[in-house]
């Protein structure tokens, strides 16, 4: 990143946070503002990913059993190394045990955590316990990278695809906000996402210009791909893959599907910048290997920032941020 | 390690936990129970390890500035690459930070955590940030390790020595829990350890068997190191390398200056079995070469668990744990 004041961060009081670390570290940080850190290790190129879960910010305990809360904080670092098109290797994990923590809950969150590397093809290798006010997970994880894909390679003609169905774990949130239990389906997209590694490391080979995944939500996470490629990300809201229980929530609320899916955060389905040699004949192909949907819902135009279209009428969305 | 149900931990709570992480994790979990976790990436073996710092349980706003606070964090994690003889690569650190934060006080603690990463030859990589109830800081670090030391390679015959002196960080920590200022240099040694990058790799070179680095003290690391390697680890108290504010501390608590020392946790030195050949003589260039003090403290022996004789009577002595 040449420009550290920048760093490529699209807006938000954390990415402000993080632009103003980076300016006072000067030379002393390399390389933030990606999904993952690059680490040339002889032949290989490592990449590097942290992810830190706090309970009462990132979860509450009565939303998820012991198991889920360490598969979903290994799963949303192990995103970032699909969206880096990287193949894990391993993990640490640091666990931050409450007072009330509860016979024998730690070993089902590190069970958790477990099942999620090795879902990922990597196996927990270390990490460190400590008493703290209330659960905090941090997992720090690693993969190599044969052709690691940035956020910053977006050129001007090229397409935007999306994996999966987006909004599904921000349905179960809002029920969970509201008091109310979540539908299944959306309860599982929220606590057990599954972290696109095999669909990332093809859409890399398959010549991905730029990829991050969504874990603020399409709105904020398609506004850093467009900083940090200095061009502007152009959606059609009605191109969306919605969560089928999104529709009755987003009713409630008085807002549009794709609206509500756009800004819904920790999907962690992986947005792709492809060249203009991809088309639905290799997304087919992609679904047929993957068994993962990959939607086409966009495209880099010259210009800044993400932008959302709904019936031609340009809407401006914003994404979530854990600060604000 | 072999045998998963004892992972060649010494006793202690944290590391019943440890020991109960990995019996549920099984085959989800390689290579758990020693400084750092080793992978093999092309033809270089990479040293991993992870350090969790939770305010009021490692240390206090009160005691610390922010940058310290961020040096200490990153310094008790390079700490376990020193102990592998390893060379630092880089570091990713995640913070949460507490609602009474203060403004800037992020940006001191990741300014300390970068000074700690360049004095050791590397660099900030990445992190992550959270809400969170209080400071926590959890820094992963990776370095390479052309020849790892691991603690379990110790042999009978074998000599052990220490590096630099003990027991000065436990001094500043009892003055500041019986609410008085510590002496400067006891201070120091609690803000702002020393790791032993270079002498560790020089240790590593010179044919250490086994190291460990003294985070939980050197009755409990010794123990450690004893287990993992099936011996006994004898030191004599007498031989101890005592840091010049312990004697006031000790006297005042009752206690000998060799068992306040050797029940001092955090000191961060490096505890070393040398093979037969490494003699005063070797010690003595080490010291030239790195400017680090090297003193040899026991012996390795038949047998089990850290031993330690004062006048030739053995003393039992215990380690610190965070969860006791």
């Amino acid at each position: 990143v040449s420009d550290r004041s920048s760093l490529g961060l699209g807006p938000g009081i954390e990415f402000d946070l993080i632009r103003r670390i980076a300016d006072r570290l000067g030379p002393r940080a390399r390389g933030l503002g990606d999904d993952c850190a690059l680490l040339q290790v002889g032949q290989t190129t490592l990449a590097v990913s942290t992810d830190l879960s706090v309970e009462g910010v990132h979860f509450r305990r009565e939303w998820l059993t012991p198991t889920e809360i360490g598969w979903r904080a290994a799963a949303s670092a192990l995103s970032d190394l699909a969206a880096e098109g990287a193949t894990p290797i391993g993990l640490m994990a640091s666990v931050g045990v409450p007072p009330d923590a509860g016979e024998g809950n730690l070993e089902s969150i590190m069970e958790g955590v477990g099942d999620a590397a090795v879902a990922a093809g990597a196996s927990v290798s270390g990490g460190d316990l400590s008493a703290a006010p209330v659960w905090t997970i941090d997992v720090t994880v690693f993969g190599t990278a044969e052709r690691p894909v940035r956020r910053d390679g977006a050129l001007a003609g090229d397409s935007v695809w999306v994996t999966g169905e987006l909004g599904g774990a921000r349905a179960a949130l809002k029920r969970w906000l509201s008091g109310e239990a979540p539908a299944k389906a959306a309860r599982q997209a929220f606590a057990h996402p599954m972290p696109r590694i095999t669909a990332g490391l093809r859409l890399a080979r398959a010549g991905a210009r730029a990829m991050i995944d969504l874990s603020d939500g399409l709105a904020g996470d398609a506004g850093h791909l467009a900083a940090a490629s200095g061009k502007a990300v152009v959606i059609d809201l009605e191109r969306l893959p919605i969560h089928p229980d999104v529709e009755a929530m987003a009713r409630e609320l008085g807002t549009s599907s794709e609206q509500f899916a756009a800004l819904g955060g920790e999907d962690y389905e992986l947005l792709a910048v492809m060249p203009p040699g991809f088309t639905e004949r290799e997304a087919h192909d992609f679904t047929a290997a993957t068994g993962v949907a990959l939607r086409r819902i966009g495209t880099v135009e010259t210009g800044s920032g993400a932008r959302f279209r709904d019936d031609d009428t340009l809407v401006r969305l914003a994404g979530y941020d854990h600060f604000a």
